[in-house]
């Protein structure tokens, strides 16, 4: 079975630091590789794979800014649909672009919906609904207008989330700084719990964290900036628990899965992807407002650690993610 | 001949005020509609042609912002490469992105460079250089990396452009209010001439209007917004001269060729397509500077008007552009 696998061109695959698309593109490459598959990754030539890589961009948009995304897009896109006879299957990571090449082309195409950045690109999914196969990251995600092929919950490689038995005393926040992912409540359950909060990931609304968040940072309440992968492990492994009070109904939540996988239990507001992520009352908790969320601080000590290992293993893995992907791929080629 | 002419949806076909290359595929459908050829629009829906009209996007996003330019991109584009199959040729006046496509499809492809926005966007005219058709709408504006089947001039409906013998006494301004177009070099050849100036056309720069032009304007210097064709017909044909102190290499000057249609010599910055649009001395005159462009008014007696007129009517029509396209169309059919 040879698949072609179309990251984005935001970032490197995998990403250095942010890049969720380009991190689950990546995961999956390497999952499929282990499995014995014959992998070749289109993304930037900076990428890494176990695979084979097959680029034409050299670096990612957003880490060289002196480039034409719209360029660089569609000369991606296209180098992977002039290649299309040499694969048994696409699987499209990159968004709604792709599926407007995909019935010039005879190779069958998966394309993972990993988020709507707006309702007006629905459009696009519409038009292609029939002749394309959709996959969900969250069953909270699907979009009523559209039909799937299945869902598949992102996974990660359980080698770089370290189970930690004991965690120190902080709350985390792991994310953008943007409202939509909630810092500001964050660190008003943080104050009211009398806690320390650390906060990490990168800076996505300038405005918001000059006006809302850097006059709230003190001893308590601190800021350090975007955590790579060893830093991430450390952060999450040793929070006393991560808060997760999203305003969105965020698709699947990374951080979330990250951190059980250390052991990490999780307060998130009820939204989105969280009811499916999280095991209420036994690997975290769901709340609807602040003070519910100062509330389940307080029950933290009720939680196992280990059951939330546990149930990040179950769901959230690569090897998790690989056989559902396997599963739909020869679903399809089958069919 | 069946030919599908595929034109940008920023604007309507043809637009209602500005959008050349919307304009330039009208004159060009409707011109091979008239010479006898079997022609399919693929514009915005509110588009109007002779010929057949096929769209999926309502309006324009100029012409309705609440919409995402890149989703109604992509879904007109692929509308037209689906169905490529019914055309005996493409004719894509919509930049570097239908080219992406091209190779997907059977169907030969004629694209017409109305400009490079950005130099940045030649690398996907390189990498179609060997397999696609360009046409260059001057000598000037041909990128020296690149190979081109053709140079035809953009072409006007003369019966839109009345010829006058007898010019008023103003000096005209018409184009993009923008630095490229040089408004206030326009401003300052004509109050150095003593002359009134009449400004006419989009104010595409805001910032630029408001602190450099609006505070210029008088009883002498005056703003008329926006001219649709029947005042830009009495605009161009009554004035004195028209203005063109470009400062940049336009790829054509549209309101030159107009103006010189309705008997109206231009006195324009020698740049760019300049030399190709203007018979220097007997049309109007090229310069180098606001000195000389102040001098050339002076010497505006000298030109004959007719001489504007039959130059332009000799160069510049809709019929003369059809006529170089179908000497196109047709050696690439019968090669």
């Amino acid at each position: 079975m040879k698949i072609a696998v179309l990251a984005p061109v935001a970032w490197r695959t995998p990403p250095r630091h942010y890049g969720p698309w380009e991190q689950m593109a990546s995961n999956l490459c390497e999952g499929l590789v282990k499995a014995g598959v014959e992998i070749t990754l289109f993304a930037t030539g900076d990428s890494l794979t176990a695979g084979k890589l097959d680029y034409v961009i050299d670096k990612g948009y957003e880490e060289d800014r002196d480039q034409d995304a719209k360029v660089l897009e569609c000369l991606h896109i296209s180098n992977l649909m002039e290649k299309a006879g040499s694969f048994d299957l696409i699987h499209n990571h990159f968004d709604f672009l792709p599926l407007t090449y995909s019935r010039l082309i005879s190779t069958p195409m998966v394309t993972t919906i990993h988020g709507f950045s707006s309702e007006k690109i629905v459009r696009v999914y519409q038009k292609y609904n029939d002749t394309s196969h959709y996959v969900s990251i969250s069953d909270a995600n699907r979009h009523p207008d559209l039909s799937y092929a299945a869902t598949v919950y992102n996974g990660l490689d359980s080698k770089n989330f370290t189970f930690k038995q004991d965690a120190e005393d902080y709350l985390l926040f792991f994310g953008r700084l943007h409202p939509d992912k909630g810092v500001l409540e964050a660190i008003e359950i943080a104050t009211r719990s009398n806690r320390k909060l650390k906060i990490a990931g990168i800076i996505q609304d300038e405005q918001y964290f000059k006006t809302a968040i850097e006059p709230l940072l003190n001893e308590q309440i601190t800021f350090l900036g975007a955590a790579g992968p060893a830093q991430r492990n450390e952060l999450l492994g040793h929070a006393y628990a991560l808060l997760h009070p999203i305003s969105f109904a965020e698709p699947f939540g990374l951080s979330v899965a990250e951190a059980m996988l250390c052991g990490t239990p999780v307060i998130a507001f009820n939204k989105g992807s969280m009811p499916e992520l999280i095991n209420h009352g036994t690997t975290g908790f769901l709340v609807d407002n602040i003070k519910e969320a100062v509330d389940a601080v307080t029950k933290i000590p009720t939680i196992d650690r280990e059951d939330c290992r546990d149930w990040a293993l179950s769901k959230f893995t690569t090897e998790k993610m690989v056989e559902g992907y396997l599963t739909l791929y020869h679903q399809l080629l089958n069919s």
